[in-house]
């Protein structure tokens, strides 16, 4: 078992208005009515790497909580994207946190990354393999990921979120997860190796090629949350908060789901998308605002790049 | 409670013997005598990429399991470069198997991946989010990741590993891991992220400053699992399985634990050190060779990259 014991987030000061970008979300083309909601976003500065943000959301998640660093030991989760990759730069995080007693596991699901690393660290802890756990996903992707010469990028901001999660109570209640590596679904989205092309390489979304493509992409990460919510009939759903790529994808889903659109809590106006920090720092604003209430519970649902979606059911 | 219920293994046909190569080991300096052993490897062809080997590996693993693709829940693993980084190259192996009902999880803890998968996958399987995990590691890191216009890689070999956990029987008894992200030891062994160089980028071993280092780096993975074997005086290990970077590295390890240098299983004679796949082509080889029975006590132990090491008592 389980609990989610403080949350945590970091934003950058940097605030970039919607009206200031001309072009429209091109990136998404036949897609883009699915794509709305951004109002404005952060956007780092040069010193507030993908890591220093992890830190800081860290750090703030720590302060909130009954822990200091030396009571955690495992981070888990996610730098995107991380300036070193063997080791990782989630590794150096115990060293900024002066975290001497933790291990450190850098995950990639992707825009998924934090409901699977709260999946993987509720495992973690109900087996009496670890007993407090930081879960961090911090992203700077607009500078580092995206290719901001081209008016295709409103709908990206960056920032962190953070977790500290013990075992003093029971929150998980059902996970669905599946893949979905159709070819075709997988090349939709996806960023290429830089060191193989020796160019930095650009996240991309292509155009979905027919109605297939846009069900899988769209609807096969609400096929994933239905099933979920259909074997867990006694369930009733006080929030829910999804992967935050578009406020029309949300509608839509929560109205396939059958779930009222006064129960999404989202920051996309604000922040609009920070893939892997969406889910944590969306928690965490909620959370500060006094709107999430012990005992209330929470359907995390998040498609990914790689074709992989997870849908949580979680009381809080 | 999970179980081992099959290995599997992928290695390249080219055989490559240490006396082809001239000017030594000269990545590891001051280290130098640690980093032996090597007589031949194998290197990756054009089309035998990470992800083909993973693929083979994971189909030896089936073939000699009770299982089909289809009975696969989750893959995870690593594979080691990645042609793409968001999406993973490991969740194209739900579409490679046609494992359909899989979900995906790439984790990157560079050496020591496979026993932090397996430790994960224990983790999922017996708090019952999973049934049957596919754990995978694969690498072509000899092309893709090092310098081989200079003589310092008569240590590397590619190939890929790969087992079946179900949760027949309880095989997991302990394990103990730590980080040491001190920063000189996070950069003594540390490859950079192309996509903020534009350049191909090597593994680099740095030499280590002074005998601190040197301490950090050969001591350290030593203590993580003496650490482990302490607070479990009852278990007699029958088997040990190492990282295996260097024969020496392993005898030194054996005897500061005062485990007999004859119950290490390695593979560097004839693979040399492939990394993240060094562990699951180990125990896939002994297995094969029908060394290792069912009951006996295996020590896992492995540093890595990022300066994270783990040590795991695992009952085969």
């Amino acid at each position: 078992m389980s609990h989610i014991e403080a949350t945590g987030s970091y934003l950058p000061s940097t605030v970039v208005l919607n009206s200031e970008f001309v072009g429209g979300n091109a990136l998404f083309e036949s897609m883009d009515e699915y794509f709305s909601g951004y109002e404005e976003r952060r956007h780092a500065s040069a010193t507030e790497t993908a890591l220093m943000m992890a830190v800081e959301a860290a750090k703030d998640a720590l302060a909130n909580s009954k822990y200091t660093a030396l009571d955690i030991d495992l981070i888990i989760g996610i730098i995107q994207p991380s300036r070193n990759v063997y080791g990782d730069d989630l590794n150096l995080m115990q060293h900024e946190l002066g975290a001497w007693n933790a291990s450190v596991l850098p995950i990639n699901t992707a825009c998924s990354s934090f409901i699977t690393a709260l999946n993987t660290a509720d495992a973690l802890i109900s087996t009496g393999k670890n007993k407090v756990v930081l879960i961090v996903t911090s992203t700077d992707w607009v500078h580092t990921m995206l290719d901001t010469t081209k008016p295709n990028f409103a709908f990206a901001g960056d920032g962190a979120g953070a977790v500290i999660l013990d075992g003093s109570t029971e929150s998980f209640i059902d996970k669905y997860e599946l893949n979905n590596t159709k070819p075709e679904v997988f090349n939709a989205l996806v960023m290429k190796n830089a060191q193989f092309t020796q160019q930095k390489e650009f996240f991309t979304v292509r155009p979905p090629e027919g109605r297939t493509t846009v069900k899988d992409l769209i609807l096969f990460p609400m096929s994933v949350a239905k099933t979920l919510l259909d074997r867990n009939p006694q369930v009733a759903v006080d929030k829910v908060i999804m992967h935050q790529s578009g406020l029309k994808m949300m509608q839509v889903w929560a109205d396939k789901l059958e779930i009222a659109e006064d129960k999404i809590r989202h920051t996309i106006g604000l922040y609009a998308n920070m893939t892997v920090a969406n889910i944590p720092v969306t928690l965490d604003y909620w959370r500060k605002k006094g709107d999430l209430q012990r005992g209330e519970k929470i359907l995390f649902m998040a498609p990914s790049a790689g074709g992989y979606s997870i849908a949580m059911l979680w009381q809080y």
